[in-house]
């Protein structure tokens, strides 16, 4: 048994376990390890992506909010989330008809397959999910406007590939193909650790589509383990409240680990104070 | 600079710095460090205790939603909290007339003032609070009843001295010493790193007290970095809703980090849905 850390400065969370499998692809670093507490997990250029046993602390965040809380859920758009774990989660939903996956890096989508299958479990050989390689921000350029209900930004973090999913105009293009309804939602960071990135996304998106809201929720393995994803929409801040049909039906299908309408209600207001006080300066 | 790092289960939280002093005093292994990121920090028995700049995220949660809502705050109990942090904030009140911190261990207080002094800065020096050095259990055992309006336990994990803070006979001791409106708090551990001392202490409360219900934030240094904090009453709930006049007062003498009345209502609610379960099937 070795440690596997992600270091940052000066911070480090460490999983005791071994590396299974090490690459360099065109993009990135993939690394995949087995730990003794949390199972497999994958990590891109050192930084911890997700953990076999740790992925419900995000995608239950990142999904259900915006899935039970949107008005239309035929098509989404996911950009990354290669693991597979989102396109799961929005797969529970009847309701939705299809799924693209934008996902700019196959060897993701190859390895998190062989290695960590329960991730993407049955979405994989779902007929709904389009699997696209190719980059996110010519995908939302090159598609033509009101095409999807709900668009999901499952990336890393703004210093890799996934660095042109952070700024103004690629939210733009988001809002451009997405229907008048529709319901925007993207990982935001951390606002202990990344807090100057996680206000300027909720400001920019305020911006861009006028109304933008974080939750606030825990993901260990994550830098400060404190971690924020933002839900935008032109129309209105619905997504702060769940249908209560959808919820409903998806309460059948899964035991929620995180995620109830008593939690999204509360996580929308778990705002730290002096974070509410820079957005209202902002 | 070397990493110092609280190893548990597999898993490591880290910080770059380097050891200042160290001694086992009669109770515990004690380490005070000055770390890169986060200033000077405090270990008991190998664990993060608290640093200068997190123990906001500790302190703010443990205090202000109990101080801003208990019906009375003139005499204060507090059990552990010898960094002096917790009673720091009691100490912004100006109706606190008496603030009881009783701490086993004379070696905690002594390092923190010496190493650590903004963790108590003025509270130190205040004529309101009263430094009493024995063991918490055989204080409340000896008090007599209806003595506080507020008991705060901010004690270590239940594996050291602070084994005897976690069970049901401590609890109605409280309860006993405790006025007929009294409000009871506890660090009531890691929802995902101590889940079943976490759901146990709620169950207990709730047993002891009739009213019990945790809040859930952020304390990076801490395992998972996952924290929870249970409010206990014998009269109503009232503690999830603070006083307006309070509010407005407290909100004068410092700029929150964390807290807000926004933020103490959400943090109520955001009860993970698998523990929300597990309590009532308790």
């Amino acid at each position: 048994m070795d440690w596997i850390d992600e270091t940052i400065n000066g911070v480090r969370y460490g999983l005791e376990g071994r590396v299974l499998y090490c690459e360099k692809s065109a993009y990135q670093k993939i690394t995949i390890i087995e730990s003794k507490k949390y199972g497999r997990g994958l990590l891109l250029d050192d930084c911890w992506m997700t953990l076999e046993m740790q992925e419900k602390f995000y995608n239950e965040c990142l999904i259900h909010p915006a899935l039970c809380s949107a008005k239309n859920i035929d098509k989404i758009l996911i950009i990354g989330g290669g693991d597979g774990g989102s396109a799961k989660e929005c797969l529970l939903y009847k309701g939705v008809k299809q799924v693209d996956m934008v996902e700019i890096d196959q060897r993701v989508i190859e390895l998190s397959k062989k290695y960590l299958p329960s991730l993407g479990g049955k979405a994989w050989e779902d007929p709904r999910l389009r699997t696209l390689i190719t980059d996110g921000v010519s995908w939302v350029e090159s598609i033509k406007e009101r095409t999807y209900d709900v668009i999901i930004i499952d990336g890393s973090d703004p210093s890799g590939p996934a660095k042109g999913l952070f700024n103004k105009s690629f939210f733009q293009c988001c809002k451009r193909i997405l229907n008048t309804n529709g319901l925007f939602v993207t990982q935001s960071e951390s606002p202990e650790s990344f807090r100057e990135i996680h206000i300027d996304m909720i400001l920019t998106l305020r911006d861009v589509f006028k109304y933008a809201d974080p939750i606030y929720s825990s993901v260990p393995m994550y830098p400060s383990g404190w971690w924020s994803w933002t839900f935008a929409s032109a129309k209105s801040p619905d997504y702060k409240y769940p249908i209560k049909s959808r919820v409903k039906e998806i309460e059948k299908e899964k035991d929620f680990y995180i995620w109830s309408p008593r939690w999204q209600e509360g996580a929308f207001n778990t705002i730290p104070a002096s974070i509410e006080r820079e957005l209202l300066n902002g």
